[in-house]
């Protein structure tokens, strides 16, 4: 029997309404004679209640602890859902991740899934029942419980459609799929019918809210292709697989952009002091996380490394700088507000080597302003100035031909 | 190493000032040199809402996931407790039921403890660790969470006692013990040092509201002393126990008392057609509680049945009558409000007699009207008129001596 896993979003879950509404949908899957698993994300409410009781009563309130109070929050969502489902005559059973069989493992403070015993799950679906799973938490091998930080629903999901050998597994989100462009910015963005993992995993600013890219890349390692569709209604959706159809010759597939971000600049007196690892280590050691690199060593010139962050690191990565100034070697440090990402992404790039050319030279046409540069295999990003951005967006969508039908 | 096993009241939970008082509280046993395992009972709040919610979307929402949303509250409670002991230096660990060895089972719409695997708790005890445990939950064998109803947060403390060989339990409460009467309609009442499993489950109405009758059993079966004391301060409690000292021959412990009550009398025409086993299988299958009952059979006069029931259950039984006279044989029905129940219980009654007799006339000569008389070994209970209930209470408080220093 084919099973389906749908992982639902928590604004299903916002109100009696809703819960009952997507209740339906979760029912006509199964009345097309589907086994269902439906993965249930945290419901946020009261959650924060009591975590925010448990900082009142200490200021570093056990990790363990507050994972045992963040997974009642799914456990009663996956509860009420179970009902909803009772309610309208199908059998349904709501099961905690300790009780679906998922095993966590704490690994360099991320938690992470480390095996899928799915047995208990297959029992229920030979019972006929549709199986709920509060999402994002499991036991490690002592029984604690685990919760598995953001993207765990999604990424939760995968494990256990791989487990079952599910043929696909379905994303209901806000959106109706994903996005040639943010829509917001971009007006004549369009829903992809398709788009690569790895396309995915790059217009992360744009599918982030949507898939979490730990999610993405265990479907990739898997090869489960991931269905992106609104839980309101039944409108086809984004399909993310390992391929997609090449016709048309489509080389771009997305426009991403990142509004806030911080270039920084650290300069040398000689070659032989700029430790690039050094200072790109003792800035992960503070979390702070770079983006674009680029470094400049121009003969007769002093070295220069500029880096772009987010504006929210930009404090702290100013005092990790001045703090380390004499360990890392550099011999003055510079910053540039205001500035912006902005993205292409597409598979077909690979085998279109000026891509990034004809993205220069509209961009020069449009008179922005390219201060960084960075590429990949399948990605071209450009930092530009903030009030370009936009722009910048909006004309490479309209240069890559993004508003035209796509496959 | 000594185990004690500390029960705690919801009020402690009541907010973080509380929270950290009862923290230092459990603490301080540790200190003793102790191994402290504390059950933890629901917190109520959240619970209430998402029971609510779930009424809204099943008008018989399924038990299984009822049980699995009450079961959150504790283990948040839990959760927080723990945090407050760590955050004072100590080690602490918080076990939902299935993580403590509580394996429960359902028999007849009733959740019992089936089993207890200590192997768990005794490891973290082992390693320094308090142990808090959600208390009135655990998994049947198929690994649904079961939660216990009234009282299971005391049955799971002495249930986990039991396994652990502790010395006794403690039970905290709002109360600072058990009383000879309800301090608030006897002024003279006072606190009792000892009393008797059986006595205590006679005193239901005095001491269920501290102990449930439930716990009181468990812990009598395994002859485990029970203590019930303050949640605030250290004062003495009341030590619950197998038999108590017997000196200054005190035959009475305390006086009962249920406020309000409703006589139903039911006539037949002839004592062939009365069938006691009839009416009360009856009204025991719509789960009506029939407490005390009379049956007077006099010569030559048509026999009739007199039975005593709560308020609230008043309107179902008259309904249960009506739709069942003819089944039932009865030619008529009649009922009296306005009543009341006040019993002595002490078990030092077995070996004196004249208890009863000195407790009738008591109350002859106080004018109160005796409407109905049932006995036990260590209980005399009388039903009369409400207004009298207080004054009952009062004057045979006085009678047994109850205002001087017991033992």
């Amino acid at each position: 029997m084919v099973s389906i896993v749908i992982k639902i979003d928590s604004s299903s879950l916002s109100n009696p309404e809703r819960i009952e509404q997507i209740a339906k949908r979760i029912i006509d899957e199964k009345k097309r004679g589907r086994n269902v698993i439906v993965v249930v994300p945290n419901m946020d409410l009261m959650e924060d209640k009591y975590l925010q009781l448990a900082k009142l009563l200490s200021d570093k309130p056990s990790k363990r602890e507050l994972h045992v109070i963040e997974s009642t929050n799914a456990q009663i969502a996956s509860s009420l859902l179970a009902i909803a489902i009772q309610k309208r005559g199908f059998k349904a059973i709501s099961l905690a991740g300790w009780q679906a069989g998922i095993e966590t493992i704490e690994s360099n403070k991320n938690v992470l899934i480390d095996q899928m015993n799915p047995e208990y799950i297959i029992d229920r679906l030979k019972n006929g029942e549709i199986v709920i799973v509060a999402g994002s938490q499991g036991v490690d091998r002592k029984n604690n419980i685990l919760t598995l930080g953001e993207g765990g629903a999604e990424t939760t999901a995968v494990a256990i459609a791989v487990a079952l050998g599910a043929e696909h597994i379905e994303i209901y989100t806000e959106q109706d799929g994903i996005y040639t462009a943010d829509p917001s910015i971009v007006k004549e963005a369009r829903k992809l019918k398709q788009i690569t993992y790895d396309e995915m995993l790059e217009l992360a600013n744009l599918g982030s809210r949507i898939v979490h890219p730990r999610a993405v890349e265990l479907a990739k390692t898997y090869e489960l292709p991931l269905i992106v569709r609104s839980s309101f209604g039944t409108t086809q959706g984004t399909l993310i697989k390992g391929d997609v159809d090449m016709e048309k010759n489509i080389v771009v597939r997305g426009v991403a952009y990142e509004s806030e971000i911080i270039r920084l600049t650290v300069g040398y007196e000689s070659y032989e002091q700029s430790s690039l690892a050094n200072i790109f280590t003792t800035l992960a050691d503070y979390n702070i996380n770079v983006d674009i690199i680029v470094q400049a060593v121009i003969d007769g010139v002093k070295p220069t490394v500029s880096f772009s962050i987010a504006k929210e690191d930009f404090a702290e990565a100013i005092k990790v700088l001045e703090k380390n100034k004499e360990q890392l070697g550099f011999s003055f440090a510079d910053f540039e507000v205001g500035l912006s990402k902005v993205s292409i992404v597409g598979s077909g790039m690979v085998s279109n080597p000026g891509v990034a050319a004809r993205m220069f030279d509209r961009l020069r046409k449009e008179n922005i302003l390219v201060k960084m540069v960075s590429t990949s295999e399948i990605k071209v990003s450009v930092v530009v100035p903030q009030d370009d951005m936009v722009h910048a967006a909006n004309v490479l969508h309209d240069e890559f031909n993004l508003v035209e039908e796509l496959v």
